[in-house]
């Protein structure tokens, strides 16, 4: 197969995650960086694309440049990752998506409900592939859990506890640090820092894993270090379509915490358990046995869970692992649609601008629900 | 040290959590039981009493006479333990309250406010010892946690998250079963079943280690097995006086947890966790070091919590110890008490009849605000 | 069932040991203590014996004495309980196995080979119970591991795993402290200190477990910590008779690990684990299936494990219960002896002076190795 | 930094290990893929080498062709990737040193000794870098305990118990399948499986985190299922120059065990504990406070360690992440050396040549003494 050539926005000298995401498409080595806008600061940016190997001519001042430049090389961009702060991420992919470039934006998409929607259509309208990067159901062990819950044997679900406790932020942040803005300031980080950041993770797993689809919340954001103005942990009632209930917490000052996504469901036929951090494994208890812990690689996964793993038993797998099997199939469904060929629904095994929607979604209802004190919000 | 005779009310052929509390009272062999009403069959009440080496004329038909006599005789049982249905702890306890004979009750108290009240104020007036067997403070883990908060190693507290998930519900039922009314049969289960039982436990062990007092609730108890009446799974927002928050779940259709009771604090400068599965280990986090694993015997517990561990490190202590720990500081109380000495606060080491009127609060709060559709309650 | 009257030898004041097997016996109510000795220092044996509420007239100057007032007093005890310094076993058991009262020891039974077959031989030509208390192969779950291993799921053995690490003597002993000559001095502790005190344990335990006989040994016993002349550690190749193999280490030198006994067993058809600190669960993996994890009470024991227990899943049950479980079917089966009835196999469930020998000779054994250089021994 | 072409020999279609080498290889950037003779079927090694974008000139027939073709461009590899099976690595690594063109080999190195040391005395004659893949010291783990114990936190060490455990080998291997004869064919297998695929493993990593020297072993090699001419379980213990001991188990017949790799070093000052299954975290247990649980990026890491980890705490990095922690120092200081300037030994962090050749001793004499019936052999 033929490298695609994909271009980035954001992801500048200093910014992790863009650094992370082309780690993650160099695992694979199915797409090549071939342009860039990686900074605001158009010398930086130049200085940092020289660095990933980027020709000259195709390192841009800015994106709009970029997008209609990339738009009409014969040889430009198949695809686009944006990395920039959330809050520009509208502006980004439409600017991308109006030139008939397909797009791969981080979560959340966006902050206001109706950009999404907006992306949503114009994405459609073009027929153009969207992927949002929800690193986490990457994992081989999600797509085993998802699968089984498909097959049924969880029975119908009853309810779902799902947590995110990080605590990274439970120590005051000096306010001349670059990171404050970024969580601090409503201006950059839009309506919600934890359960915007974190929260819509959890959403979108619990989503992905049970197929459930969320009625009504009932929201309480915190503000748990002094003299924040945004959250910084959150706790959340959730009550699905067809009855199932559920309870949702993240955090960013649970002293003790890395980085801990961990996902319990339980149906009328048995419990499913998993934890971010041991991403390999996963536990599953019948109703009528013992408690089973399930290990990729050994134990038998569906091949549609097993095809994203790259190594045997045992042989941990991690979180650039996950990023690539966000754009494995991201990529070869491109692949695929490049060469004029039908995709299938199983082709689009991603996380797809419709779930971005459902997490802005998600994250607006909660913060609507909480500062009505908490009370239900439909969503 | 002579050891105090006691009397039992309930615990008869085949009620489980009587024998239980003789094994634990049996364990420091500080009382001895010498009367009973165990079962109000009066024939079986009797035939089990001699199998527990009660001597005849101490095996009574009904619990009144019961009180009555032991009241008037000089070497009467100097406490009792309630180990009836929930729905009769009141009148049981009250009966020998009003003979002048201490009580030690299971929990939930009561199903009513006013019942615990009127204990309480009953308690006080005669002037008698009234523990509530909320079983899992007595762990020394329990006890050092209690310790460490009082002391400032978490600074203030911020959050709390507890949980207890059990998975014996899950299944139906047959409503044949001699367990279906008891869980599942308002008449006699009183106004919750799963919250009433092992949420309480929740409340207590949060205000036993945090000594945080609840401002309001936001509850929903559910019916998740199709058929049940009385809850079988609870979620419950909680804020603390001083500006704290909280979330409690317990359920009794978890797949995988046995009785899996857990607590969470977080702080200012630190957090804790604690699981009631591995009851002599917890986790402490402080704000700028490696997570620590204190373990029960090895790592320095302050004099306080170490007083109740009877074994060295390594070497399991488990529920009985724990409600052995119930009794050990209610017996050496009671002693102290007989001998006419003052009992400092530090003798009364045991959940008292205050915090059963707590649990009792809480569980009447929560039931409330789950009526109106998990709306916030103030306590 | 009457309770039978049993007496102590050793477990004076401060002796820890001793108060264990007390509360152990009291737990199930079924020995009450009517005799002792419980120090050579006759006024401290005294004073002791009556914070115990034993008779006067039943607390002796020495155990020959007790030994001989005991055996011809109608009441007399039933049974001793030697928990005297493993050098004087051999003594105190024969003398009470001489006036016709059954015995309880500590491990290991003896120093000395001969003097164990000794005791054997007594035994059985007296027609005495004569238990070993080997603690840890009381708990349910070894029990349960045991059966499953008989059934054959396991299919034939082919290795085993075990080790007990512990770390209280990892810092150099103060010379002048109580516990030094107990644990330094080879006149106190026989020919090993590690090996001999927890040695046995993971011989006894795998033997329990598997029912394999060691064929031969390589042993290496170490003084790791400066100026000790007993072991701290000790490394033993073993050869099972069928070919098996095995691999046993203990340490008290091993930083990090309180009590730590565990054992890894592997056949044909899968695997088990299990580790004492966390008692009421193990791991089995069959070959063609995920890893199971048994919760005793949640998964289904057979009855000869599961009679052991004595509460519900997720309620741990602990080191006192596991000693419970070696009197439950000792004082059972003797009270049946004291019948007249006939004793079958399965009321013998207590590791027996058969199983104190089998310890003895292993720690003679691998003594003898490892005073060669660990060369290979045969048993 | 420009990327610097390298060859692979060995990798082919179906070659699992060549393709984690390409994907660890990718991840960094640093090479690039520019030569190859990826299989001895010619027609499979051009179709392969294809599908990598090698170009066509510099697909090769056979290895020896490639090291003189690529020796002598100007544009040639400057490092060699033998990845082909392990009886063949000597004559490859040879050809290459001998055209001036640094290696990286998978371990083990060779099967004779002399062989390894032949590779030794050339790349250091030639002044050559030589990289043996011991995958797992690559993680920055490894590297903290390294570091931890040169810094005297632990004392002098005093013993370590590391093992290997795995499970792929415990059903019977039908005849007929690809990978029998790689495992069961002394010919292609070389004189050890186990001990010489995974054992040496363990040896490396003993040695990297502790820097103990191996005076003596005595082993024993078993092959526990039934027609095995070669070891799949091995027990080794080991005596250290200057008097520290140490137990060795590899295994692949431990039903239950993926790929457990863990290592324990017990000092006078503390222990370590790490686990390849869950990398990112170890156990430190000082002697005299709590066992601390440490969490790569969260918990401070000295900079020779942190500088492997490529993304926060929490984020798991697994073994693609370990492998390209290998290539990391080693193409960085192969560009440092090819720009002229001197080699520190801080630019050698990656396993070497010598512990290559450490690693064949280790397991000649393992075999060594295992034929003798495990008898002690001197290193």
């Amino acid at each position: 197969m033929k490298q695609i050539a994909y271009g980035m926005v954001g992801g500048g000298p200093g910014a992790f995650i863009g650094d992370v995401h082309r780690k993650a498409i160099r695992m694979d080595g199915l797409a090549v960086l071939k342009a860039g806008s990686f900074s605001r600061d158009a010398a930086k940016s130049k200085a940092h694309g020289k660095t990933l190997g980027v020709s000259e001519d195709r390192l841009y001042d800015d994106y709009r440049e970029m997008a209609r430049k990339e738009g009409s090389r014969e040889d430009g961009i198949k695809f686009v990752v944006v990395v920039t702060p959330n809050s520009t991420h509208f502006e980004v992919c439409k600017a991308f998506l109006e030139q008939g470039i397909h797009v791969v934006c981080d979560k959340p998409l966006t902050w206001k409900i109706e950009e999404s929607e907006e992306l949503q259509r114009l994405a459609e309208k073009k027929n153009l592939l969207f992927a949002v990067t929800y690193t986490y159901t990457g994992y081989p062990a999600v797509k085993q859990m998802r699968k089984m819950v498909r097959d049924g044997l969880l029975g119908k679900i009853r309810f779902v506890n799902a947590e995110y406790p990080q605590d990274w932020l439970a120590n005051p942040v000096d306010e001349s640090s670059p990171i404050a803005p970024w969580r601090m300031d409503p201006e950059v980080s839009g309506i919600s820092n934890c359960l915007g950041d974190i929260g819509s993770h959890i959403e979108n797993l619990v989503s992905t894993v049970t197929g459930l689809k969320i009625k009504r919340v009932c929201a309480r954001l915190d503000s748990l270090v002094e003299g924040r103005t945004l959250d910084d942990n959150a706790t959340v009632l959730v009550e699905y379509e067809g009855g199932a209930k559920g309870m949702y917490w993240s955090s960013q000052v649970a002293f003790g915490y890395d980085n801990a996504l961990r996902i319990r469901v339980f149906g009328e036929k048995g419990g499913l358990e998993w934890a971010q951090e041991d991403p390999d494994h996963f536990i599953f208890t019948p109703s009528d046995a013992p408690k089973q812990v399930f290990s990729r690689g050994r134990d038998p996964f569906a091949e549609e869970a097993q095809r994203y793993s790259r190594i045997p038993s045992g042989h941990p797998e991690g979180v650039y692992e996950a990023f690539a099997n966000i754009y494995l199939p991201f990529v070869t469904a491109l692949a695929k649609h490049l060469r004029g060929e039908k995709l299938e629904a199983s082709d689009l095994d991603f996380p797809s601008v419709d779930q971005g929607l459902d997490g802005v979604r998600f994250i607006n209802r909660c913060v609507q629900s909480s500062k009505q004190g908490a009370l239900w919000v439909e969503m």
